[in-house]
Formats: C-alpha cells, structure tokens, sequence
C-alpha cells in the first residue's frame, strides 16, 4: 500500500499570541515541525506542542530559523556559518530537551522560513546547517527542497535526506516551485490541492502550471495549518488520501 | 586528602560584547556554570565555552537564568511556575547540546543572579526548578545555597544537592550571607580571602563578622572572574590550596 | 451634557502574530493606549496604528511597559528605577516618533500590565514613571487607578492625573477592584456591563459587588478589545452612551 | 580657518556589557553617534551617554541600525522597506527623546553596520531610511559613504548629506574604501592615520594604496574608540589637528 508523510509547522505562538490551530494539525499530520524559539515559539508554547504531539503520536522535527521574532525568520540574514552552525545546534538541543520532558524527541530538522530559502542556493550557510545536525546526531534525517544545495550537502555529510513537496504550490515545467510573487503561485482551493496531492503519492507526478506533466518524488508534503482556510485544505488532503486507501505515515 | 571543588561563572559574553576572563578562570576552577542564553551567552560563545571547558576537563554546569539580557538576569521576575519550567527546562537542552558537541555534556545545574536569590525562600519558583532538573535527568546535581528553599526542595525530590560557599562573602554567627549591602559584605583582599577559603576547606568553618567561628558545610566554593581582581583572587584560592596539598576536584 | 472618555489597549500585535480587533476599537474608543515595543507593538505595527488613530480622530496615549516580550509586560521585573525611568522615556520617544509621522502626537501615557498593577503601590517604581513623564513634557497627563500611589506622586509632581474606571470589573463596597482571581470579579454580559457604565458616567456610582452603592470618580473608562466577545462589550457600551446622549470625548 | 568635524560610535555597552571607552572619545569628537537599542545602547546607557555628551557639548547623531543586538547590527537584514523605515523611524524617536531628556537633541543620522554597508549600494533599504529622516525632521542631515545609493536618495529628497572620510582605512586610487579583507585596508599606526586626516583636511587628498594621490571630499572623519589602540589614535588625530591650528567642529 502507497504511503506518504505529512508535515505541517507547529509551535509558533509566542508567549500570549496565537498562531495556528495546532491541535487540528496534530490529528492530520505525521510530523510535526515545531519551532525552537528562535523565530517563534516560547519554551511553555514548544512544551506544550511536543506533549500534544507525543499524545498523537506524530512524530517531532526541529523547525531551526533564524533569531529574527519580529521577522518570524523569514528575512534572511547574511550571517557567519561559526555562528549559524551554533544557533542551530543551539535550537536543536533546546527543542529536544523539551521533546524528551514530553516523552518523545527530535527526529528530524526542517529549516524554516527565509533559512530554508537561502540553503536552496547558499551553500555556505547550507553546510552550516548540515554540520550541526551532524554534530547533534548523525542519524537525524533532513528535510528539504529537492535538488537543494541543502540536500545535496547533506547527502554529501552521510546524512540521511528527505524531499518534500508542497500541496499548496504550483511547479515549473522542470519541477522547481513557481516563485510566490508569480500569478497562480498559490493555490487555495481544497479540492483541487487534495487532487493534486493524491496523484502525487499515486503516480509521482504533477500537472505544471503549463499544462505539462512533471516528475516530483517526495516523500513528503507539506501542508499548512495557519489559517481557517489552510486547516480545511489539510482536512481535504487528509481525506483524499483515506478514501484512497493511502497511508498517512512518518517517513523512517 | 581533603579536596573541594571551585566553580564559576563562564560563558557570559554576548555576541561582541565580552565579559570575565575564561580563559584564566578555566585554569583554575574544576566546575564551569555556563550561561544558557537567557541571562547571557549566546550560541556561539557557549559553543566555544563548552569546547574550553572540555579540553581543560572543567565539569560544566547549566547556570540557567531568567530571560533579562537587558538585566543580566538580576531582576526577580515574577514569572507562572510552568513558565519557569519550561523555560529551564529549554536552556538546559540548549546548552547540553551545544556541550555534547564539544565532547561533554551537562553534568548539574546552578541557577543565576535573581533566579538564584529568588528560590532561596521562593517555593514556587524553587520547586518549577526542581522540577525542570528532574524531568530532564533526575541523577543531575543541583548546586545552590545552603539552607534555600530550592536545596530542601531538591532533596525531598530526590536530586542530589551541593552547597557551596562564597570566597569573598562575609558570613553571619548564624551562618548566612551578609546582606551584600552591608558594610563588610564583600571581601577583596586576595590572601585574606584564600585564607578563608583554606580554613573553610580544612577546618568546615569560617571567622563570622562579629569575630566567632561559624561551621560551614560546602563541597563547593564559588570564585569570579568577571574583573582582573576577581581572577587574582581566584589564583590566590587555587595556589593556597595547591601548597596545603588541598586536591581541587568537581564534586560527585 | 455628560461625557466620558473611553481608552482601549491597541497596537498589541507583534511582528506575524496579531492580537485584538483593533480597526473595531477605532471606531468606539476616544483615547488608543498604543503598546510601545516593550511588552507588545513592533514599529511597523505601532505605526500603522497610530495612522489608523490619526484617522479616526482618536487620541494617543503612551502603554509603557515592562521589556519582556516573552511574558506580554505581565510580569513584575523588580527592577532598578534609575533603569526604569530610562525605559520608560525610551518608550515614549520612540511611540512620539511614529506617531507624529502619523500626524499626531502623545498626548497622555498609561502604565500597561504588571507596571500599571505594581505602581498602584510601588512608590519607587511609581516615581521612576512620574519622573520619565516629567521630564519628557510635564504637560501629558498620566491615566491610572484611583487612590494609587502612581497618581498620588505624579500630583505631588504637578502632572495631571486621570483616574479610570474599569467597565468589566467588579468593585468592593469600598470602592476597590475585587481581585482578578475571586469569584464575580470579572464581568462578561454586554447589556449588564453597559448598564454599569451607564450609571457610572450618568451618577458616579457603581453597584459593589456586595449589593452595595460605591461613588467611583473617574474621567476615562477601559474597555478591552482583543476578543469578540469583548468588542461587542465595547459597543453596547458606545451604544448606550449614544442613546442616552452622552457624549464621548477624550479628556482634556 | 580650516575646521573638520570628528564622528565616532559611542553608546554601544548594553546592560552590563560595556564597549568603548566613552569618556575619552568624548573628550575629542565633535559628533557622538550614539546606539538606539537595536543594535546595541539600552535606555540607560543611551540616557547616561547623551547626558555626557551634552555635558561635553558633543552633538548627538542618531546610529540607527538593524535590529540584531546577537550580530551588533553587522549582519544584512534582507527586511522589508516599511517595516525598515519604521524600525528607523522608531529608533530616532526613542533616541530624541532621551537626548531632549539630556537637555540636548538628534541633530543628525548616520547609520550603523551593516547597514550603513548596504545602503551603499541597495536602493530600496537606502529609500528607506531617507523616508524615515525626512517624515521625523526633513531638515534633519544625514551622514554616508561619499558616492553612496544613500546619500544620493538623501540629496533627491531634499536632506542635506555629510559625506565622510574613514581615518583607519586605506582608499583605491579612484577614491573607493579598499576592502575590509584586502592586504593593507585598515591602519593602526597613529601617527600614520594622524598625518593622513591632516592632508585630508587640509588638502581635500589621501595616498590612495597605490601609492597615487587621490581626491577625498570629505566633511566628517569617522574615528573609533572601541579599543585602547583606537582611543590612541583618536588622540594623534585630535592633537595633530590642535597642533596644526585647525578646528574641531561638528559641520552644520
């Protein structure tokens, strides 16, 4: 039976602000990316994240960024790798301190925001991230863009590395991601999304924003859970997947 | 032999701005309370800290603090017991896995500045401590004040507890700190105060401020080495105990 | 004709994450205490709003607070009042700024949170704020709680004090807040709580929580707005007002 | 007589981190370009800075920088320009108000760090910052790199622009600051550096690294105080200037 992991970031209220229906994610995703506190997320916020996620039995991934709260990590900062390396380790260690209080512990990193984005392309600060993660446990698989430097660095350091795809965005004829600012970058609506997904995970395709069909092997799909919009959207994704005998799982 | 063990405060840089001199203090001290970021330290500085340590075999320790970098962690904040808890429980992991990247790994934990006043009567705060240090490795020391509220605390929890004394406070008849406003408080004479620090180690006692002689217990003595007169001070300890075959060794 | 102010906490978003209906507010309060980038408001936020103040014609009011983001201001930080007073003006500089690049100006300040609650007793702190106020423009007045230490200096230092009444909370006999944490202390029915505020504009009385009749003396009245439910407190009590011809105007 | 104004850096310690000896720079610049808490200065230190700098008759400029205090403000925030220009906005605020506190005022701005750097260059940050001057006090100068994107948006906007010249640095033969990382770009001998700004001032030229002699027009000359040998050379610039009849003062 086909399978694929579902992943959503997690954990981002900070102190008495709210972000996200965690709890609604928490029952339709597989792993859980929960931020470190770095971009967002208070220590009682990412406790609280890791029990509930521990309660439902999805998996935790360390959602590093950079330390940017009033950026929310989506600025890039042209920072040195020394320092990019030991904030992410940094992050890493806090998170799984409080993963483990809940019973659980990371399984995995996901960059986040405008620190994903950059390691597309800037290695320097690609092997940054990959030497923490190789430093704090070699064995903690990464998840990235396919075809990223990120990966690809990754791949090069023995770590084990994941490709995501992502539900909500439409592709290029050569599979990379449409960039955001471009017309019908962003879908928005869930069945469409759903369908999309599902012939994903069924047949490794998707139709590009050209009409053309693309080759995309992930093995997994990010959804989001940020707005009442994007909660129905996961729901659509989640159900699709169900009614077609299609697991949803973590990776290994 | 007899033998005690010496700790400081290291790790308290932040970003451009440094402070104490680590280097010289990880000569002399067999225990390092390294700042866990909230109070001071950030990942880098603790990083490199934590390598120092390891390669002049000091035992680290998580001084972990509010977070008041503004303040250094000096102000009491009047913080939710679950937010203390989650809190330390955050600068723990962080500093442990930036420790075990430099071949270490946390081994007690000291609290800084206010946090530490606080829980010398605060049950509250105290006991979110307690609970941090046991929910994340309930065979790790604690290192506070003899008599506080966090040390009772400790001990009904099951923890291991270390009382320390401080090199340069003056000492009550009754065995407590003089307030540190008081005249006489606080101690700068290097021989003087290795002088009392190699009775305290031999003999268990300490000449009060009114003259008597008071019993106090410590397997630990704090020494500074945030100015150039704190770290003299901190050579003089470590030579007098050095020439009066005094081991100087982390507790166990 | 009567009139009352009404004041309302705004600009307490910060960075991605939002908080409160504040374009709602706009169009019910007469004074906007604007978070300052203390406890709540990045700059961008505070200076949308202070525009969309500008706009409505309501006036601006400085929210100083404690720095403590993390913990919204509402912690007490025992801090030094040589360091609060320079916060504080640091605050209302930096909230002048933007707002007279919206076209407006500060024109009183109100304390926000754990400061507002200390100050009702903490003379030294209450006298860091005073001095801050003064020293910026002895003209701005200072809005507070009746009989509180805060307006008791800020008088004895010649600033004009504004007391407050507050529109959801219960009074004793003697004309206290119950506690937040009592039984009855806060007030959730729209229609009850307009009522009150009715009487409390019309007679300068409220009915205590003990059944009793109690002479509450107040210029301004707060309403909160950072829930549904708490904005459409606030309209009934706009609507009331309406229809009983009473006006509402800031203070003067 | 022939008169150039001096600029340094002052007001970068924050809480109980100390940086730069203010007191001696103060004793020899003419311009005071104090932190407004983004990258470094918490109110206190700013306060007590402006304060000395009023008490030395030093004008105070208004260094705002990125908000980074872990990076000091060197790191390239890719930040969006509203967001960049209220964050300016903002800081120049908060600094006049603890400046009029000091019984003096913001007379000028020249950004910090990186940047200062970028805006060299990057039109859409360096629009920002001129839209944030010019809304706070449109006659208000700005100080930059002479040829900068900045000064050029500053000129097009009707502000008066102050070029500088940096003391330590070497220039290319076409005038250009030679590259932080190159072979001989920063100097460190005194009387060297003291004899250059002496050409400079009197000559309007530099020996260009080459050896040729180059163009430098040039109202202001930044000097660094952040280290005994920078305070060293502040004092061979400042004597060389004395001894050789030319006056120190801020431009106008």
């Amino acid at each position: 039976m086909a399978s694929i992991d579902l992943n959503s970031d997690l954990g981002e209220s900070f102190g008495t602000w709210t972000l996200g229906d965690d709890d609604a994610m928490l029952s339709i995703v597989t792993s859980a990316n929960i931020a470190c506190g770095f971009h967002a997320g208070d220590p009682r916020t990412i406790l609280d994240t890791c029990r509930a996620a521990a309660d439902n039995a999805v998996r935790i991934g360390a959602q590093v960024g950079y330390r940017d709260l009033a950026g929310f990590g989506r600025r890039f900062i042209d920072m040195d790798a020394a320092d990019l390396m030991a904030d992410v380790l940094y992050q890493m260690g806090a998170l799984d301190g409080l993963a483990q209080a809940a019973g659980s512990a990371i399984a995995y990193v996901k960059p986040h925001g405008a620190l994903y984005n950059a390691i597309v392309t800037h290695r320097e600060q690609a092997r940054a991230v990959v030497d923490a993660v190789r430093t704090y446990d070699p064995t903690l698989p990464v998840l990235g863009l396919p075809g990223s430097v990120f990966l690809d660095e990754a791949r090069d350091a023995g770590l084990r590395t994941v490709a995501e795809a992502f539900a909500d965005r439409a592709y290029t004829a050569s599979g990379e991601l449409v960039p955001r600012r471009s017309e019908g970058a962003v879908l928005s609506d869930p069945s469409t999304v759903a369908e999309r997904v599902l012939r994903l995970v069924r047949d490794g395709t998707i139709e590009a924003i050209d009409g053309s069909t693309v080759d995309v092997d992930a093995e997994s799909v990010c959804v989001h859970g940020d707005s009442p919009g994007a909660v129905d959207m996961a729901f659509a994704i989640r159900k699709i997947l169900f009614d077609n005998d299609i697991d949803t799982k973590a990776f290994v």
